[in-house]
């Protein structure tokens, strides 16, 4: 049986508070018509610092495209292997036991992924399988659990590795006014998370089922304009609403499984933002506090994409409150409007 | 057990002979130091013609990349529903018995994939899994057909649709006159291929064993710089070469099963250019006859990327040669440098 271990995260070390980020949103934006609005809006999203891979400084002045996707494939050979090394740690396995690597990152992109130069730099075997997913926004860390599952189920000796690299940073846009895009500079972060889901053995979350819904004719709802500028981060103001029709699929799949999604003993959620939680809360008939992780990655690292339910996760095993057995719920949700969800039980197997 | 059935294929309208394509050379690079290379590079490519969704007037245009990406949508949203419609009907399946779609394409970005939007326009289910792959290059057809075949040894019962839709001439960079890209402005073509792995029944290639490999530090040998003007092809002299350690690669997964990569019933390989088929065929030590449908692939279509492993194999269904039992070897070829391989045997629901 699959399991998943204990996440590896690694934030970088510029920060940028709340209050920096309202007093710059008011310098820039001053004759902003809908300042006020805007303003409330970060002030609401429960994020009180973010990490960049550089000064805010630099992240503003948008040098083109091209420097970007180099400060992007930078960044990543930078800081991708010590991640690694520790998720490779943290399921006590080497490089050479892992069977596929998963590679999940929306911020930028390099062809051949950054799986064909991790490879040879950390001594993967030349039979990795390579599952680079790019398209699949804050959705794609729960997308690459759930294919990782898959995986495991086809082949219950393997080992898989995730990876979640997000530099949200380098999508900023100076030119982009619209609301939606001046409350994402507010809310997304940068951050790495890499885990290991182990075919055997391991401690962690016991995969058991898994699940995806989109919900039809909303893809363009959260999108990117792919432009000479970069990618241009595209989004609705229904987006918030969405957990009304997406806790029911949730629920689908926990009854699909003879489970309850409103009695989990854990829940590790996309903290895409503050009215995400506190809506699939009342949707799931939840309290507040079952969301703690989810709610501790929005308010220290804001959302870091499809970082975010491994970095919940890594919160989890740092609180280690789950018990045997406990059963818990995880979800992230992303452009589409796609939910990948899956089930798991709490396994430890060294302690039980 | 998986059954990869019969690819349908589609190639737009717009048509370049080679003859043409070596005109076109020397008008536009008449003075290029290298030339004579250059055109003796395009006409042994062996291509004959390709197929391109605009004319070529607009292909040498470069309106910019805003512009390309919606041309990229505008066309994946016309031409890609009527391939899949005919996907299914060769499977005999109907949109709502699909369960993932792996949809693969690196000439062109969207996010949310082509397949939030495909799910709502062909109503596939809600709960359709989507893995969209953008990275693997021209390995990518490959790749979708090993990953849809690991997703049915999880769940016997699925069924996946893949689709490879590749316009490679919106990749065109006037700019770019290194011997690499413009021995590649007259290789790649446009095309889109679709096909069903069925976890139960359907006539076709039985998948049984499929493995990846990857030459280590060659990242840089295929690779995109990914610039405001787009995505840059950037193609190593070294590539054509690479077959001499690829294939002992295909001869181990045959190994592992077996099989002799050397006495295959049938091949459907990536047809990258001549090279690789004339040293495949020598390194193999099988005669260059084995590759027949991947070599009219490339004369009919140069070479349209990830769709080009199935095109081969439905120039295979059309031959209607292969007969229950024959055991077959396929392998795609791309950036990393990458190959997926499959092992599968030919069987027929209805005629066994």
């Amino acid at each position: 049986m699959a399991v998943l271990c204990r996440p590896a995260i690694q934030v970088p070390e510029y920060v940028i508070t709340n209050e920096e980020t309202l007093e710059l949103a008011q310098r820039l934006h001053g004759d902003h018509p809908q300042l006020d609005l805007i303003l409330r809006l970060i002030e609401h999203t429960g994020v009180q610092k973010r990490h960049l891979i550089q000064p805010i400084e630099k992240v503003l002045q948008h040098p083109g495209f091209d420097a970007r996707s180099a400060t992007y494939e930078a960044h990543t050979k930078a800081r991708v292997p010590a991640v690694v090394r520790r998720a490779l740690d943290y399921a006590e396995l080497e490089p050479e036991q892992i069977d596929m690597i998963i590679y999940v990152s929306c911020t930028g992109f390099m062809m051949p992924p950054p799986t064909a130069w991790l490879i040879g730099e950390m001594n993967f075997r030349p039979e990795t399988r390579q599952m680079p997913i790019a398209q699949l926004g804050c959705a794609a860390g729960g997308a690459a659990i759930n294919r990782a599952h898959d995986f495991c189920t086809a082949y219950p000796d393997a080992n898989v590795l995730v990876v979640a690299c997000e530099f949200c940073s380098l999508c900023y846009q100076p030119t982009d006014l619209g609301v939606g895009s001046l409350l994402s500079n507010g809310l997304f972060g940068d951050g790495i998370a890499a885990t290991v889901i182990r075919g055997n053995g391991g401690t962690g979350v016991r995969l058991e089922r898994n699940g995806s819904y989109i919900i039809p004719s909303t893809e363009d709802w959260i999108s990117y304009a792919v432009r000479s500028t970069g990618f241009h981060f595209q989004l609705d103001k229904r987006v918030p609403g969405t957990m009304e029709p997406l806790a029911p699929a949730l629920q689908a799949v926990a009854e699909e499984h003879q489970w309850n999604a409103s009695k989990m003993d854990f829940y590790i959620i996309h903290a895409g933002g503050p009215r995400i939680l506190d809506d699939l809360s009342l949707f799931l008939d939840v309290p507040p506090e079952a969301f703690r992780f989810s709610r501790a990655t929005l308010t220290e690292y804001g959302n870091i994409a499809s970082a975010v339910v491994l970095d919940a996760l890594a919160r989890m095993f740092a609180e280690a409150s789950a018990l045997e057995g406990h059963r818990g719920l995880m979800a992230g949700f992303g452009p589409g409007i796609t939910a990948e969800i899956a089930l798991g039980t709490w396994s430890s197997e060294f302690e039980s």
